[in-house]
Order: structure tokens, then sequence, then C-alpha cells
């Protein structure tokens, strides 16, 4: 589908990277040029555009004047450090080709829509620079304030409210519509696709995550004369902690995942012992009895491994999120609609976390994958095959013309 | 000495922090607005101000005018992120301070004189900014270019010598004099004069120190799905590395010491498994060939530990500081002077870097240390009594007064 592809290599031009991949922060000029860019393309389409205080950007396609309800389907522009060319934009511009594929399909079939239809953009879901990520979809559902929200900051203290305003994206249109169904389309990031030579994965629900960040305390000293028994070095702690994460969840069985990918040193001068280290750790598992467990474990364990070496340790924030299940009706219809393009598709849970997941709090959801080359995702290689990104926008918009048009 | 713990007061105010200590990093605001206040006080006694291409300041007291030569005391006014009250800026106050009462003795002692004195604030002593440290000292004695030296950055990518240029310190007034002695009085940053309850060090020489900066590169994923058998986590491999050295220096009967106290993570984002991470190790012993056996098991160690798990490692840079002898000449001086004003005097090797060891490979240097309670520096709570402080001061004016006027 080529006016799929060249969005998407239009897109990737915003933010481009050496490597081939994308840097789009949430709150940047580049999330500011991705965004005007598609604000433009909804124009374009003579969509109505919305924008509502946290920045969520929708496009509308009023395709039943009469009714109150609006099926809406997107993803997200923003991306990490070292972003691909799928991760969220995927869903974004598959989903405003599939909204207006809808809206060709209901003026050849004249009184069949029975709902609205919008494509929309959330604000922060990469929660790389803003913690926490899902910013403008869990805002959206009502789980998270706009005030919290505008209150998070960036490494150097800037809020995303701040970051907002600065581009241009506090908006004061919200979406006037009640929406009734979300469906999200997006890269797999994960290998089981492709293992399987799955083509759709219509996703049931998701793991567990506990993301809990840990502060060490030691104390400064000089990294020379300071005799080695008496250094309090926070970054030894932190780097003992990340090993026994790592250790933890190999000796669990069940097969969680886990990581720690952010680490915050102070000072972080070559002659100064760190007195102070924030690391951000994760533990995922579809059991919260398993993340629980190994939780349980490793915060044991590094307390104690800490104390050996004079660091003492806290919980700078822990977040639990719970597993989720998702729209089963949403799941049947995916796989209907698969089935009868003749693709083969599958469902499993995702170990990932989308909007689709924020936004199953408030409207029932659905999230679509497709493979990924090699699981890999958050990358600059991340790669789905075209004919690949065909069938998830065939699927989507098959999705979204039952659900717009049907009688219940 | 109200004059000095006035002085040392003064000093301690510009980048003072909540908790005691001083943040005055090389080549900001707050080392513009402290080598403003020193300029002030060399204006102030009449000295003559000079300032050199890398922002070395000086203040000359011209006691024999027909002299060429120039004795020189200082230390440095730049700190850690985390910096003390004393570190460096004590020698650099009670070196005006001592210049001064040298003067005063030689007017009241008419001939006495025969050479020229200056004290002087070295550059980007701490090298907390811009590595490598010693920077000033080293541009002087010939050892570092002034074209390195200016295109040392630091993490945001600003060189030194903008820098420099931005707070007015890219000198053009050089040191005109033929430097024949230097002094640097300093406190000790460990515990051996307070063990032992001496007043004075005359300091030997240094410790080697090889400065290692390791690059680590994995690869990056998402810390969801990826499998963790699949993951090249740099960070995971880095945290092995700083455990491995501690473990490295804890199996070294030699009783070397050793760090790891800045790393640079990429991309840095909670979500994103890191794929490139820096860390900057140092090990330091007396003698060489400890230092040698210590980092070749190091580094083949992390080697292998780090290929485990798929993470292949380069040194970013290596640095030897080969130990230093400072002038045998100068120890007994130091130890004559304290002797004849009562001091308990010792001498020992110095584990930490400073100035004089720069200097002593061009001009003949020596480096006197006063107590430091609990051996703690780069810390908020570093702390010499007033008392120990006055005791360095005037061992310091002893010496310049017999160098100055010695007739060898």
């Amino acid at each position: 589908m080529t006016a799929l592809h060249d969005l998407i290599a239009r897109f990737a031009r915003i933010g481009a990277t050496d490597d081939g991949g994308v840097c789009r922060l949430a709150g940047t000029a580049r999330d500011k040029e991705a965004r005007d860019l598609f604000l433009h393309e909804i124009a374009d389409r003579g969509l109505v555009p919305r924008i509502d205080a946290i920045g969520n950007l929708f496009g509308v396609a009023m395709l039943a004047p009469a009714s109150t309800d609006v099926v809406m389907t997107g993803s997200h522009l923003d991306s990490q450090p070292t972003g691909g060319r799928y991760d969220g934009v995927f869903g974004v511009l598959a989903g405003i080709l599939a909204v207006e594929a809808v809206r060709e399909r209901c003026r050849a079939n004249p009184g069949a829509a029975r709902r609205n239809l919008a494509v929309v953009n959330w604000t922060n879901e990469e929660g790389a620079r803003f913690q926490p990520s899902l910013t403008g979809s869990s805002v959206f559902a009502g789980a998270l304030s706009l005030k919290d929200a505008y209150a998070c900051s960036d490494a150097e203290g800037v809020t995303l409210g701040e970051a907002l305003s600065a581009i241009g994206y506090c908006g004061t249109t919200p979406l006037e519509h009640n929406p009734v169904g979300y469906v999200e389309l997006h890269v797999e990031q994960g290998d089981r696709l492709e293992q399987a030579a799955g083509d759709i994965a219509a996703v049931s629900g998701a793991w567990m995550t506990r993301k809990i960040s840990v502060m060490f305390e030691g104390d400064y000293s000089h990294t020379g004369p300071m005799p080695m028994a008496l250094r309090r070095d926070a970054l030894r702690a932190a780097a003992r902690a990340i090993e026994a994460l790592y250790q933890e969840v190999a000796s669990e069985t069940a097969g969680a995942h886990a990581s720690a990918a952010r680490i915050s040193v102070h000072p972080n001068s070559p002659n100064v012992v760190a007195g102070r280290v924030r690391v951000w750790f994760e533990i995922r598992h579809e059991a919260e009895a398993v993340v629980s467990a190994i939780s349980d474990r490793f915060l044991k364990r590094i307390e104690r491994e800490s104390g050996e070496i004079g660091v003492g340790l806290s919980i700078a924030a822990d977040e639990r999120r719970a597993g989720t299940v998702l729209d089963p009706g949403g799941v049947a219809l995916v796989l209907s609609a698969a089935a009868d393009l003749g693709f083969k598709a599958m469902t499993f849970k995702t170990i990932t976390g989308h909007d689709a997941l924020a936004i199953q709090k408030s409207v029932p959801s659905s999230l679509i994958f497709v493979p990924s080359q090699g699981g890999l995702s958050h990358n600059p290689r991340e790669f789905t095959a075209p004919a690949a990104l065909d069938k998830g926008y065939a699927v989507l918009t098959e999705v979204l013309w039952r659900m717009v048009t049907a009688k219940a």
C-alpha cells in the first residue's frame, strides 16, 4: 500500500538519526514537527482536528452526524532516543488511512455508518523523557490527573506541561464524542509472530509490570586516598543490584523478563566516589505472583548486599502495572476479520506497554500486532516488511468498518 | 590566623551548596566569581597580576627587581561538584597571605630577597567537568599543549577553551619571570597524618595512577519483550566490571586503591536496554608493577565477562600517570622548617593528584599537607581545624622565606 509506505518514510525523516532510526522525544521540537505534519494530514483529508489539554491530537471523520459515539484508532508519534521507524507511528499512519478508507466505504454505502470514527496520536507513550509512560492515554482514560501529568519532569527539570506549552500542544478542544471503542495497530516488538510465521496477533491482554526505582545512598569521598574498606560507594551498590536482578530472574524458572536501563549518578565525576545513585528497574511476567516473588527476593538481596558495603537504599518509586485483559469481543473481531482476509492470526498477551492498555480502563480496547523482524525494537534496525504492514492495515480497516457499522 | 580563616569563609560562599560544601566547576560562572575575587585580592595587596592563555592566574611580589627568578606557591580554586571548603582554595589563600608575609619580612630585612615570589591559581585541577585534571599546571609545565588543553570538552560538548573564553580567562599576560621553585600547601584528603597525630607532611612523591575509560558496546532493544537470553545489555556488562574492579583490588594483598566513579549510559531510557556505556576506572598504587598486574587481570576479566553476555568492549582512554618523585631538597626544607617551628612532621607519598606533581616536570616542586578529619575529601563535610590550617600556613611562609632568600 504505497500511500502507507510513503507516509511512514515521510515521518521517518522527522528526527532521523544517522543510523537509520528516529529520535522524537515527547515535547521536543521533533515531536512538534511530527504533530504539525499529522495535523496537516488530518486537515488535508477533511477530518475535524481536536487537541485536548494533555496534547492528545484527534482527527474525527463525521460518518454518522446523528450519533454522539466515536470509535477511535491510533497510537503515538513520539519515540525512544534509539527509536525505529515503525514503533507507534505505524499505528497512527495506518490509522489515518484506515479512517479515510472506511469513510470512502461509508460513502459507497449510504446509511451504513452508525458511529463516527477518529484517529488519534497519544502524548508521551514512550516515557523516555518523562516518566511515567502512556501519559496522554492515561489522562484520557481518567487514570492519571492532568495536574500530575503536567508535573512529570525530565532529567533537566523541565515539566511535561512546560514542554507541551512550549510546542503549542496544550490544547483546548477535547474530543466531544463519546468513545465506544478503541483499536490500536502496532508492530509486535517481540518475535512470537515471526517464530510462528503468523501475520496478525489479536492481543488478549498484557503481562504485569512492576517498575521500581531505587535510590542508593552512600557517601562522597575522594577516589584516591580514601581507604577501600571505608568507602561507601553508591555506584558499586547499584552495580551489584543490576547484576543481582539478572541473576534473580535467571533463577526463576517461570521465564520472567527484567531490566535496569536508566541510571542517575551523583556527582558522576571521575574523582568522587558516588554518594547517591538512582536506578530504574523493571520486572515483567504474566503472573503477578511471579513478579512479586522475584521483586521480593531482589529487594531483600540488594538491601543486604548494599548494606555490606555501607550503602543504604530507599524505594524512590514503585509502580505496579497490573496485568490487563483487553476487550474479549475485540479479540474475536480481529481474529474473524483476519481470517476473512485469509491471514494467519493468533492470540497472545503483550509484554510491552501500549496506549490500548491504558484506554481499556475506560473504553473497550483492542490491540493488533504485525511481526517485528528478530523481535528487535527501540533500535534503529527495527523492521517490518511492507507486505506485513499492509496486512495489518487491511485488518485494521476491516475491524473499524465493522465497529462503525455494527448494529449493537 | 583570622585573615586566613576569613578568606576561606569568603571563598566558601562562592558556589556554596546547601549541605555546607562548594561546587565551583572549572570554567563556570562560579569559577569566574572565585577568580575575580582572587584577582581583587591580588590587586588589593599590590601584587602584579598575570594571566596566561590557559587561565592560570598569578600575583607577583617584586621582591628582588634585579632578579629574573621567581618562586611560586599556590593551588587551585576550582572544586568537585561535591567539594569541601579547603581542597585547593586553602593553598591559594594561605599562599597569598604567605607572599604578603614574606614581603613584609623582606621589607624589614633590606637586601635579603634574592628572588621574586608569586602566588598562583592553576586552571582545572579537579578534572570534574573537563578531563584530564591538572590542566593548567600541565600546560605551564609543558607536558600538555595549549591546543589539546583547549580541546578538552565537557559532557555537553563545550570545550575548555570556549568555557575559559566565555568567563574572560584566556589571558595574554603569561608569567615573565623564570620559575625556580614551587611549593603547594594542601589538605591531605587521606587520614595518615590524623592517624599518626602529625601536624605536617612533607610529601616525597606520588603513587602511580592508571585511568582507563572503557566503552561497552551491546545492542539496543525494548526492555519488555526481548528474550533475556538475546539481550546484549551494555549496562549489565558495566555493572559486572565495576564489581570486578573492587574484587580484583581486594584480592591484591599489596593494598591498591581503585574506583569507578563516572558512567555514561546511552540512551539511558527506562525502556531501552542500553546499547553503549562508558565507565571511567582508576587504579592507584605506589608500585607501577602492582597497578599493571591489577589492570591486566581486570581488563582480561571484564573482556571475558562482557563477552559472556554478548557485549564487546574497547579502551576509550588509557592514561598512565607515573609515580612522581618530588624535589628531595624541598622535602628536607619543609621538614626542617616544620621542626624549627616545633611541629610534628612526617613524610609519605600522596595518593591524590596535585598541581605540584605536574609542575615538578619542569620546576623543582614541594607539597605540604595538613591533616584532614577522617580523611574525608570531595565531600561537603571535609574539615581541617583552624589551628591545623595555621600550622600549614606558618610552615609555608617559613619555607618560602628561605627559598626567596637562600644564597644558592
